[in-house]
């Protein structure tokens, strides 16, 4: 007895699927399923937050076709998928959910909600003058999906938004990545979105941050090593920059990391993705994912 | 010698005023001019921020015509403006501010934001889910200049927007406040914009608390004593709802407030107008009102 389908959502939860689809379903807490229920699954969708436990699964799919993830980044699935199967990552799903997050980091960290909070702790009312996202230019670095999600958003706060990606799209006012040293130095905040790839890893180095204007905010929504972490962490000590990041280098940040405790940085755990907005937009992607690989098996193209 | 204007900051600061322009400058910081120097003064610009010290000037200015406020709200000023004087608040110029320190304590509240800060404090690095404004009614209470520019920031983060204000207006799809107790059950977010009014004082009380789903967050942005704080902290302290205030009754909060600590409450000191969007919109306003005071005098009306 095997399923073709390996999926953390039962069918019947994801909804309109075809009757008699043969599923094993697997969220990545309870056992792992034995080697005979596993033979015949061509289709794994990898449970989101659960890699560790999902990835070691793969080598024992003999007939694999394609690996599905919940996650955009594909960063540490790519490295455990064989030859000849698909790797699908979940576009699309988490633009609400992140773009929402670097909004909501972006606005945090200009209007000093932080401190704000440290001072309710301690019964303080204060008022203070703060930075307003109004009248500032934000750079989003990285215009994929999620980038255009972000300037959606960003678009009414009375704010420039300008755009970078690896190629200029001129139709999209997108400058390419060629144009950044020249863009930084005007940018009051600068949104990180690009995938962690060998070009993008430490892109933003010390030569990068020293572009930044003085008293610029850098967003890190996209991968940890995007950032060049000791270079960071200097340049928040001298005071020059400030920073708002939900992901990290390394990550998880251990509890003696200084970049805790560094002056004008707001830490969120890694959170872009799993909120509210998730699981509706992850049960939609999957059934659309599953009614094309029955209608095309894994010829046609993924994504 | 005694001048005509009495403004907080110097014309030539303002940008394209009429020259010799008879301006008298005074901050609200500095020493009260002596009364010789205020017996021509006709218009009055209340420095923002020292009310207390600007509303004793009043009625030591015997020409006075008209009294322009740098705040939205004017409930503080007009028991202290004399009959036959024009009081003009600065519709338009907390907009942008306000509406975006809105949008900050309703995504920073969902989004767990004071949560993540203070285990930043500890060093301490854990994932969980929370809730996404995506998905989410946001019902906005008080629908005019500030509730506009709310309604444009909101509208892209994939929520539902429901204006509702003392009267209907179908054609902005606005609702009237006589539909309110039919409209709070469905909202997950109830922000208030309303001026403070006899009409407004309490008008959120246990009665409408009650009307709000289990959960929901309330934002208030408007005057603290819209709200009952009793009724509020007794719902806050049974878990029955959450809440983001940057204005309190009392104001400013004691610190031995239990407010401070309630479960699920975001307190900031009255902050939506103190940004960096202040300074240069304040002086456009301000540029206007005394333009068209030279060119009307104060017969023309204010707003």
């Amino acid at each position: 007895m095997s399923a073709r389908y390996l999926l953390p959502y039962a069918p019947d939860t994801i909804g309109s699927l075809p009757a008699g689809l043969d599923v094993l379903v697997w969220d990545g807490d309870g056992p792992v399923p034995p080697d005979e229920a596993l033979r015949g699954v061509e289709f794994f969708c990898l449970p989101y937050m659960r890699h560790a436990a999902a990835l070691p699964l793969i080598p024992r799919l003999p007939a694999l076709k394609v690996v599905q993830t919940l996650t955009a980044g594909m960063d540490d699935v790519l490295p455990h998928v064989p030859d000849g199967v698909l790797a699908h990552n979940a576009r699309g799903l988490h633009d609400a959910s992140t773009a929402e997050l670097a909004v909501t980091l972006t606005l945090a960290s200009l209007r000093g909600l932080p401190g704000f909070t440290r001072r309710q702790d301690r019964g303080i009312w204060h008022q203070e003058f703060h930075e307003s996202l109004a009248d500032k230019t934000v750079l989003v670095l990285g215009y994929g999906s999620i980038g255009r999600a972000l300037a959606a958003r960003l678009e009414p706060f009375e704010c420039e938004v300008v755009r970078v990606a690896r190629g200029a799209r001129p139709e999209e006012r997108v400058h390419a990545v060629a144009e950044l040293a020249e863009l930084l130095p005007s940018a009051d905040v600068v949104v990180l979105l690009t995938p962690l790839t060998p070009e993008t890893r430490h892109l933003v180095d010390a030569a990068f941050l020293a572009r930044m204007k003085d008293g610029a905010l850098l967003v890190n929504v996209a991968r940890g090593p995007v950032v060049d972490t000791a270079a960071l962490l200097a340049a928040l000590s001298a005071g020059r920059l400030r920073a708002a990041l939900d992901v990290t280098d390394p990550e998880p940040l251990p509890a003696d990391h200084p970049l805790w405790h560094a002056p004008g940085v707001l830490i969120t755990p890694h959170v872009g993705g799993p909120s509210s907005a998730f699981l509706p937009r992850a049960k939609r992607l999957l059934r659309e994912r599953v009614l094309r690989f029955e209608r095309g098996g894994a010829a046609e193209p993924g994504h």
